[in-house]
């Protein structure tokens, strides 16, 4: 593979944690990385780095410290449910230093949501109101119980429809850069075979990122070649290029 | 969500490195992770985080260098293709401080698969036989160019069936702790209903794992409850407890 390099550096930077023993067991495939990475790259935002942790204070305190001074923004999902294990909100307050208790403004948001559900805001789910001081709230349509951003710290829920929901709530209000477009070309060379011109053709194109991804279908081998840039012109350049490369070993 | 605790804390634990921009992109959706996870928790080795980075040497390095000293076992995927910028085998090695070259029983194994598809080895392949000084060679039965492990890491490639292969090669020699068991209950409750009662389960066997997981399924709300654990007897005990308990709530 090829790395992506040098055309969206410019571009604001963003991390990822994923909090939940369920991930890291095996019980539950994770789709929060996926769907934040494509909403990230048509944004604008280059997302850095992803981590996965386990629903332990000390390690979640610790991955937050260590993530959101080397980025723009940091996105989490999980534990912001009525478990007493839901932990997030108290790791984040931890994390910045500042304290946390029942918020008005969310005790109000969940009151109205069980209210017109018929349901009890018990002491669980009063817990959902419990929000960093100094944070902003971000909007839960589904389940109205909120997430929220706290310096350059948006946290969300874990649950993919409510996740998407406070991502699509969330991205809109933060800055992005030039937004990274794509080509891609499917042969059926082995990625050894091609390696030697495309680092060629990548040298020559640094403005661009070219990445070549080996796959393997029902026995046969080929290489996906995807090359992206934020400059179009430059990008059909280059495609017309590797074409006439690759013809030419054909 | 409630934590799992406890019960597994004296299994071998492990983390998980992914390099490769094309998950962070969004344009890939990682499915070695969940493969591994479900893999380590069937062979009693707990998985305590993961992290995915780009295909950048000293992130590379540094997340190796961060992750492998407080885990038993470090598994990488990805970034030991044959191009120019597949850099995973020497960012370990210089993670080890150890040099890496070509090594002969690495080039025979790749020599001995080209000759028999009647490819050629080219510069390029040849990269793919630079192995770490004191490294151990993973067997790759899909396409030939191995793995490897160094001290406590263990490197496999980013290709589903070629990663799966290797896991497969590798899990049988190390040691695993207990299995872990599990049993689940349905209920069309949401989490912060059953949130109190769990709690109060979960602390009167605190051997056992107690987790959450609140589900939306066309328009209707309900939890999972997943009890984990390595003793099959408490298990059994718990759910009879859980089940009473739910029932009486009903």
């Amino acid at each position: 593979m090829v790395t992506l390099k040098g055309q969206d550096m410019s571009n604001p930077s963003a991390a990822m944690l994923v909090i939940g023993d369920e991930i890291l067991s095996g019980r539950t495939r994770d789709s929060n990385l996926h769907h934040l990475a494509k909403e990230l790259t048509a944004h604008g935002i280059r997302l850095a780095e992803a981590r996965v942790v386990a629903d332990e204070h000390d390690r979640i305190v610790a991955a937050l410290n260590d993530l959101r001074g080397g980025v723009d923004h940091v996105f989490t999902s999980g534990g912001i449910g009525p478990t007493h294990d839901d932990i997030t909100a108290d790791a984040v307050a931890a994390a910045f230093g500042v304290p946390i208790d029942v918020r008005d403004d969310a005790r109000a948001l969940l009151e109205a949501h069980y209210q017109r559900t018929g349901l009890d805001l018990n002491a669980a789910r009063l817990r959902m109101a419990r929000i960093p001081e100094g944070a902003t709230l971000i909007d839960n349509p589904v389940s109205a119980a909120p997430g929220f951003t706290l310096g350059n710290v948006h946290v969300m829920a874990g649950v993919p429809a409510i996740f998407q929901a406070m991502v699509a709530s969330v991205l809109p209000t933060l800055t992005g850069g030039d937004a990274l477009l794509s080509q891609a070309l499917d042969v059926r060379r082995g990625e050894g075979e091609i390696a030697g011109p495309l680092g060629e053709l990548a040298a020559r194109y640094p403005m661009l990122g070219f990445g070549s991804y080996p796959w393997i279908r029902d026995g046969a081998h080929g290489t996906q070649i995807v090359v992206r840039g934020t400059d179009g012109a430059q990008l059909d350049a280059a495609m017309v290029e590797l074409t006439r490369m690759l013809d030419a070993r054909a």
